[in-house]
């Protein structure tokens, strides 16, 4: 992993957040994208060489209102960009970090992801990603 | 604001944290250092443009222990870089945001640092910081 790749923001409504984080981060959101493996529909925002990431659970079992129901909206994740993900999870299962899922799936912005469990992180969701292969 | 200086991560213990950061990021803690005027005690480690930032309260009031007290370790606050700190605080107090100290103040790693409140992004703390000039 060589740099953030995005921060991850649980957020109720996308459609209040989207104006508030262009006026608090000085930029228009670029992109929204709806992720069904998730169940969220998701915005971005681009500051220097990373993304703000803001997520809006649109069904009761998303994680991101699961997220919200127990620690109120905030800050839900931090994703690391990889160039090989397979060689990273090799080495971090190696370190003794585990993972939410065994592989990495398809995730917004063309990306594969995959996410380190919390407990092995200080409680820090961290997600992997890297460039969808074609 | 023009990109992520750092991430700032409330942790109960430096020494057990460090280490177990540098084999998450794969890099070394690169300075440590206390900031008396907010209890805490800081490491750093470097990826990309941004830091990551590992913060230990020292006295039970520290806010940080009052954090995790409250919340659990985890993601504490994200922190952008801006050339004018001044300036910056002027358009987002015009854009309805507010600020926790009305001043900028001194923070870790030779910057001047403020913060914003929660309450106005959607309970994400946001801090503003810029190099300290001589």
């Amino acid at each position: 992993m060589y740099k953030i790749e995005h921060i991850g923001i649980a957020v109720k409504k996308l459609s209040a957040s989207i104006p508030l984080f262009e006026k608090l981060l000085n930029t228009a959101c670029y992109k929204t994208e709806v992720v069904e493996s998730e169940q969220v529909s998701t915005a971005f925002f681009k500051k220097g060489e990373s993304k703000i990431e803001l997520l809006e659970g649109y069904t009761p079992d998303s994680v991101i209102n699961k997220f919200i129901e127990k620690r109120g909206e905030g800050i839900h994740h931090i994703a690391f960009e990889t160039n090989d993900i397979e060689a990273e999870i090799k080495r971090l299962t190696k370190e003794g970090f585990t993972l939410i899922t065994e592989k990495p799936k398809e995730g917004a912005d063309n990306k594969m992801v995959c996410f380190l469990h919390p407990k092995d992180t200080n409680g820090v969701l961290v997600e992997l990603v890297t460039e969808k292969r074609l």
